[in-house]
């Protein structure tokens, strides 16, 4: 099996420990950013904004940050594993204690903390009654504007390398899409054989469940690789992604079993094109909710706008959807290093389905394309 | 690739759809639990938990119970799927609304409602205080205590019948890494070999991130399957579990490559008799603590109790990690129905490490192994 291995890049351990990445900037970044918000420090739970703003990979860690230092907790565990990735935040182990028992100890042995930023869409309701119950006299937690989620909206150039490298080796998946997708398979079969695919090109998990929606399951716009078989004719919606390096990358593309008849040939075309419109429509200076609008717009003129059930696209980074949103409405403005996905779609329940989508990051003049792959339409 | 299935419940839709599961009867004593916690109604966020009581398997949804009616919040995509899987409950989609307005709409329609019930373990800080700002003068949001992570946590006899299904499938993995386990294969194509074969014998999706850790890395109890090459010598632990139906299986084993060594023969036999020693422990009437301690005595005889850094096992089901936990100090009796996984293990740092697991369900007389399967130490 070892002649398998086609890819996969040398220098992944150093990139996933991330020593490229500038974790000093951003800390004090989230500095300046929560003194605007007038907080005396914030606590930092989501762990992908940890993994973000230090380094830390694992899955028990607080990063707590005031105007004079970054500390991170996490347990016994992983000693090991933090002292290896955590970078511009000191490290702090309570020995046989809990994560909650050491951020309580700081609070209360740091001087003038009043005003204590939560992240309050990441944090359940027990765990903040949890950290309320060991706050010193004075002090009290307040909801943070959405400090390190605005923060990790912009990519940073090796941000953008990491995803580019995720999205490369997805598209490196279609090719076995292609290669395997035929009437009568399972649609977890073609899902069991990409994952496999992105296993042996050194994926490290994928980014969500493998969408692979056959015949009128193409018409569901969330329908995860069933037990179902491929019918002789009819769409195939595949949408898939990878992590590597900790990165996101995100596609789809639909293919056509037998002969297309004219409605599934029309409807093709029209969302192709909508994508084709929204991508267009990239630029830095307009709005998230112009973007949307222009995918949108070329649906309802084909008359296909009500089949367009849900919104154009998200931001994917370390996590598979982010901010910003590419939705109606948003008034939020593109701005260069933004990575989002272009992915309209049509749905006629009982019928089929089709979806398209790219991965692109926002550059000065337009975008990149992260998933470089034909977008016409094969049929099989 | 058809001729390769090799299994795979016939009935497995009927399964997913959840014809075979007593919701009624789990709505209503759910309805008798918040009666008891002087609640008007419970609002149930945590979806594993409305899944439970109303069969819904998507990922956006609220179930709403007082002491007269369930009631279902879903958003558009879901218009049929929820017809198709929710039971015991009115479905309510508020067409181009978002789940919360429909929620606000039946909290201010409904007379009586003064102590509204929450998941605080599983509702956002920013959720709840969404909540909060649609409720009707004089009612009021309060902790629930955990009411049906507490029902959940006593299996009836259709679940165990899906856990030792997918159980059952789970361990038919460990005989492809019997096959492909060799010096110099990489981790990630081990984990990569057994998700295809997974998907291939039906089940949905991997339970958590495969965990294949070879030589010193498997003194990492954590240790997802890297890009890491398997050495010529040591231990490999091999961590994985699978969804079929809805429902989680988990078993570790430890292989050796090459010829063990004293200090790794005498780690491997001291965690696998620990392993059994709290199986033998197992007796509705017992405390989980009694269990933990079981697998911690046996390895503090033998000079290995400070490397068993974590505790003995965790309660499974439609979640990897439920309840009850089976650790030192847990008062929580053991009662038939419990599903629970029994995995002492010890780790060396920067040498080895050897976990042995099985997932157990209680019965009036002891337990039944879930995941029957040899813990010989095996050599290749």
């Amino acid at each position: 099996m070892k002649g398998d291995i086609e890819s996969g890049s040398e220098d992944q351990n150093e990139i996933v420990t991330g020593l490229l990445m500038d974790h000093k900037g951003r800390m004090k970044r989230a500095q300046e950013a929560f003194d605007g918000a007038r907080l005396d420090a914030l606590i930092v739970t989501h762990l992908p904004s940890v993994r973000y703003l230090c380094g830390f990979t694992g899955s028990a860690g607080i990063l707590v940050i005031n105007s004079r230092e970054s500390v991170f907790f996490t347990d016994g565990r992983y000693t090991e594993q933090s002292r290896e990735e955590v970078k511009a935040a000191r490290i702090r182990i309570e020995k046989g204690k809990s994560v909650q028992a050491g951020l309580s100890n700081w609070i209360n042995g740091t001087r003038g903390l009043r005003r204590i930023g939560i992240e309050a869409a990441h944090l359940s309701v027990a765990d903040r009654d949890g950290f309320a119950k060991f706050l010193p006299r004075g002090a009290k937690l307040v909801k943070a504007p959405s400090i390190v989620e605005q923060m990790r909206m912009i990519k940073d150039a090796s941000e953008v390398k990491l995803i580019r490298n995720a999205c490369h080796l997805g598209v490196k998946l279609f090719d076995r899409i292609r290669k395997v997708v035929r009437q009568g398979i399972r649609e977890s079969q073609v899902a069991g054989a990409i994952e496999y695919e992105a296993r042996k090109l050194g994926a490290e998990q994928m980014a969500f469940s493998t969408i692979i929606a056959g015949g009128s399951r193409s018409a569901l716009p969330h329908g995860r690789a069933s037990w179902a078989r491929l019918p002789a004719r009819g769409f195939v919606v595949c949408d898939f992604g990878v992590i590597l390096a900790g990165y996101c990358s995100d596609m789809t593309r639909t293919l056509h079993l037998g002969r297309p008849g004219v409605e599934a040939r029309a409807a093709y075309e029209a969302v192709k094109e909508a994508q084709q419109a929204a991508i267009n429509a990239l630029r830095p200076g307009s709005t998230l909710g112009e973007v949307d609008r222009a995918a949108r717009k070329l649906l309802y003129n084909r008359r296909l706008g009500k089949q367009f059930t849900h919104s154009t696209g998200h931001g994917l980074g370390l996590e598979i959807h982010e901010a910003p949103r590419v939705a109606a409405g948003q008034n939020e403005i593109l701005r260069s290093g933004m990575v989002i996905t272009i992915e309209p779609g049509v749905y006629l329940p009982g019928k089929f389905g089709v979806r398209i989508e790219d991965t692109v990051v926002v550059t000065e003049n337009g975008c990149e394309i992260l998933t470089p792959c034909s977008k016409e339409m094969i049929t099989i």
